[in-house]
């Protein structure tokens, strides 16, 4: 039953790198870590649960913020040690900066620079 | 002049996890890691070399196989420790198995189903 599971070669740590890319525009949106259970527990709910290393919990994205991620397909690379989820972002949302990406730091000039707009101040997503 | 290097959250090993998107596609091609002087170097050459974790060294990408990856943009996330790369893909390969991603193991069913097809015969590529 679990058998794909066990195709992962996950880290040391038990841990597989996650790149969430969003279905519609095709813009990667975050990067994080999925345990096991996080990934079981992404394809029971088809919403992205990632493993957050600080908290060392797992962490269904959204269950603050309500920016869940309904995954629409989840491809692993040719080393099976990473995985691509190609996701519909709830409310536009992926950082807790309140960013459409992550991504935002573009680098010129020897520089990095903040290059796009802040959609939803973040006190207001995590009153 | 290298603040921007030290502006990056580098692992304790020193690295930095980096994604390469198709510049024109918005296809995620592959997902690597870098080091100071792989960054660094990246950006001299307008290229992507990375830090080959399994052979300890710099990896100009494309050094054998001739698939090199010119540099349009790079960014960096909100916690400064991954970076997204915007590329153009020489010869349109960037897997090692000869295909256009890395990434082209797609779940379904309980499994992984290698869906993409191979561009080019590895034994070709890198003989």
């Amino acid at each position: 039953m679990t058998d794909w599971l066990d195709e992962i070669k996950w880290t040391d740590d038990g841990l597989l790198p996650v790149i969430a890319q969003d279905d519609e525009t095709g813009r990667v949106l975050m990067f994080a870590w999925m345990n096991r259970d996080s990934l079981a527990m992404s394809v029971e709910k088809g919403e992205a649960v990632y493993y957050s290393r600080s908290r060392q919990k797992l962490w269904h994205k959204g269950e603050e913020s309500g920016h869940t991620q309904k995954i629409k397909s989840m491809r692993l690379d040719c080393d099976a040690d990473v995985m691509l989820i190609s996701i519909e972002q709830t409310g536009g949302i992926a950082c807790h900066t309140g960013r459409e990406s992550c991504f935002y730091k573009e680098f010129a000039n020897g520089q990095w620079h903040d290059v796009d707009a802040v959609i939803k101040d973040p006190k207001d997503i995590y009153e």
